[in-house]
């Protein structure tokens, strides 16, 4: 009979827990946690902040006992696991009740003591009004301070997506939210014009956004009563503090366990550390990127869920392998979601690539259907080999649709050409007739072959239109002092524009734009280029002459 | 110059002249079309009959005269093609204005006369209150119809797509609906356990369904009155005939072109057909199947969208090829949406291939989110390669989004392995850690690997369970007449149960189902089967013993 002990009981830990008594019911399983919770849904807490979910039970997804029960696994929580002797095979932890340590041995042993928010050592984070958002008595603390406290100001410090899906649910409590970040943008992940975009959206909706912001401290005596930052103080009745999180792995430091640069466990496909018997899994361990082979830490439920399958199968003594993870990531801001996977362009040139972009904006369903919107898509490519690298997609739509199909396609290594006519679903209350995937992959395949000339929202913010004639394309003029030109009247040569002359040519999503473009061409004009994400995209006023 | 004549312009017609017209400006197109529409959003229409999109202008895409105006292509509307001069390379047309024959000269000629609806030769058939379901004009009389007439009762004949989006959208104006069918069953290319839970679906939210039914003829005098049918007469002030549709290909029988059975134009990959500088392309052509690679039918605005973009390319003088179709579809119903990809299970086992399958149930986003409901999926793979060859998925939620995974993986020749641990998109508001398809692909290995062993929904259907005791392993009691098991208690053989006897377990979504599975194998149960979709896919009485 074989004893797995497992240290940390959420979402890797569980799932070790439980798929390994339905593979082996000899196995002799236990979890040993900390919290008083296991399998609790983490991604869920912000939406419990803002009562988008109401009962706190539905975000605990299981007891400890019924887990138990239901699992055949034994669980004791308030155990705080303090070392690991990987040579006598036990690791000792603290009863919090009793103060007293406790020593467990093993065969195996799954470290999967996830991770816990990064509090920086700044003057009043300890002040009532503060809070990270980690864990369901995090959100039942926020939530009841809010309300209790009559709180009428926020800061969110950190614009990552739990920072931002917090600030959406404040916001919807009524509260004035503001989210800070020490980075020149928020959405990180995101390409920057994706993220100044995202920022734009947030403001019109009412957060405010103050990007390369320091924290300095939090001020107030009994309680938070504002953010001191190197831009000013910011007032908050309510500060959450979401700044990232750093692997609960400070224990392990002496155990010879390899750890890459933030404290996370190296593991190898079959998730083993480099000790014998000893296995890491979720939010503690660093996995591989499936396109890289680099290391990739992404401390999601998703892989964490995946991780500890593979993990189970692993102790049960199956050969398995995870493949590994893309970076995907998703998230709901109000009025506008946000989905990436794969390599942001900055990433893809990291890497090496030499990279081809596009920024795509097409319908998201049926224009003439209720509810269509947009997608606003960017592609990044390897020039050389067509392959898909990334995408990143946000509209109010269903944007981890878009998203699903780029994994699925980097998963196998697709180019574009594969891509091209892929037969998606098609009916207007949930597409259109050519697909919005397609679409963007069409666009971009127009810009390889040079039917279309282009610029990207990222050159154009980088002011690269400089020196451009500005030529307006859109269905009727939009563009204050451009030269308006209707591509239905374009018969042949403009009138006062030179055929060398530098045009840059925009409308609303780009697409009359391009047929403005063809028709130029074919009528003698040698130097024009459309702007990519047009007026929808990109923020006027327009940066020609 | 090259003179580009085009026949048709709905979908493939108007995509092929305004492409064409961008890459070439110098191509002299003309479209020559018999309606007075053109490029109208077929798969709008029966939309528009339910006021779900209120404005005629909206499925009109665009005007003959705009269309022109903005692309530089001709048309000329009111002209029906009646001959076809491959050697003399003319065409010629009846005026409908005029009833004068007219000659219309090619360089190349693309045949997208579409298809038309099909209206047996039955008594009744011409009365008024009688539509077909194809053009804006058969929506507008159909709408106009209800209204004036005060109509209370309608037939759906057909219960194909079109078909049940026509009866969801006249339920929804207050008809007493019936959709009848001559197959014995709705919702042609998904397997019948599909399209059985459909047909329930259908009588649940109040729209009869009566398949296997022979229509004979249509009652009334001056206007339609009923139904006869060879099962008895059923009330209908409205009947739609939505039998299904023909290639508008008559005109061509003489001209030494080569047809698919059904009459629709056979055409290589690039469009071609088999005489000189005659392509075709949209509802009238027959293209491949991506997968199998023998000719497919896809009447479908998608396909005939990416034909046309396809064809535009290939007449510009470019190498390009359109790699097929693989029979995607999607519909919402009321309450229920239904998507399909690939082969079903019995066209994969008519293929040739040694088939596997798998029915789920899975959450379709976190469980706590609200709206949160569930996929059933049914994923038809190939049991030597692997190779996901189907998917089918019904709901209420996303389901074009789990299909899409499965085009883009099936065009890409995945095997099950590799779509094992895809890292799809997870935030609580879109999916669940382990996201809904991969969860079916997760069942399926289980099941291949010997993990579960499982009877399908269609064995179930077919009374496989023959013999079986149904051991009722939900959380609560469920099944009448069943042996209840809470697996939580099981800790050792169950009583009164024999270790040889044939065990049939079912569950709400076969979760726990399997649980108990392993628990009972462990103990020593030798027989035990589960049955998949469980009690929220298959129907009650359970029919075992």
């Amino acid at each position: 009979m074989m004893r797995v002990l497992i240290l940390g009981g959420v979402a890797a830990g569980t799932k070790v827990a439980a798929k390994l008594k339905r593979l082996r019911f000899d196995a002799e399983v236990l979890i040993l946690t900390k919290d008083a919770d296991i399998s609790y849904a983490g991604c869920g807490i912000p939406y419990y902040v803002g009562n988008v979910i109401t009962d706190r039970e539905k975000i605990i997804v299981n007891t400890p006992e019924k887990f138990a029960t239901l699992t055949g696994a034994k669980v004791l929580t308030g155990r705080e696991a303090v070392k690991l002797d990987a040579a006598g095979k036990t690791v000792t932890a603290k009863n919090l009740a009793t103060g007293e340590e406790e020593v467990y041995p093993y065969d195996a042993c799954v470290i999967s003591t996830g991770a816990s928010s990064i509090v920086p050592p700044l003057q009043g984070v300890n002040l009532k009004g503060v809070f990270t958002m980690r864990t369901p008595d995090d959100a039942e603390g926020l939530k009841n301070y809010v309300k209790a406290s009559g709180a009428k100001t926020a800061v969110v410090a950190g614009g990552g997506f739990i920072g931002l899906e917090v600030a959406e649910n404040l916001l919807e409590q009524g509260l004035d939210v503001t989210v800070m970040d020490m980075a020149p943008q928020v959405m990180p992940g995101f390409d920057p014009e994706f993220a100044a975009y995202g920022t734009r959206h947030l403001e019109k909706v009412g957060i405010h956004v103050s990007t390369s912001t320091k924290m300095e401290g939090i001020t107030g005596s009994e309680k938070a009563e504002g953010v001191q930052t190197d831009k000013g103080l910011i007032p908050a009745d309510v500060v959450v503090l979401s700044l990232g999180i750093r692997p609960n792995t400070a224990f392990l430091k002496e155990t010879g366990l390899e750890f890459a640069k933030n404290g996370a466990i190296l593991v190898d496909k079959s998730l083993r550390t480099n000790l014998p018997d000893v296995y890491a899994a979720g939010d503690c361990a660093v996995v591989t990127n499936r396109l890289t082979g680099e290391m990739a830490w992404a401390p999601m439920g998703s892989a964490a869920n995946m991780e500890g399958r593979v993990l189970a199968e692993v102790l049960a003594g199956r050969e398995k392998e995870f493949a590994g993870v893309l970076g995907t990531a998703v998230v709901k801001l109000p009025g506008l979601n946000a989905a990436r996977t794969g390599l942001n362009e900055a990433a893809a040139r990291a890497a090496g690539y030499d990279v081809e972009t596009v920024v795509a904006v097409n319908d998201d369903k049926a224009h003439y259907y209720p509810g269509a919107d947009n997608f606003i898509t960017k592609l990044i490519v390897d020039k050389n080999t067509k392959k898909l690298l990334g995408i990143q997609v946000m509209g109010p739509g269903a944007v981890d649709k878009m998203v699903d199909i780029g994994v699925t396609a980097i998963s196998l290594g697709a180019t574009l050409d594969q891509l091209e006519n892929l037969d998606l679903a098609y009916a207007p209350p949930f597409s259109t007739a050519i697909h919005p995937f397609v679409a963007a992959v069409n666009i971009l395949l127009n810009k390889m072959n040079g039917d279309l000339e282009s610029m990207t929202p990222a050159e154009y913010m980088e002011n690269r239109g400089e020196g451009y004639r500005v030529l307006d394309a859109a269905q009727a003029p939009s563009i204050p002092n451009a030269k308006f030109v209707d591509v239905a009247q374009v018969h042949g040569p403009l009138e006062d524009v030179d055929k060398d002359e530098k045009l840059m040519i925009i409308c609303t999503k780009s697409k009359r734009a391009y047929m403005l473009q063809q028709r130029l061409k074919y009528f003698g004009y040698t130097d024009t280029t459309v702007v990519e994400g047009g007026l929808w995209f990109n923020e006027l006023p327009v940066k020609g002459k």
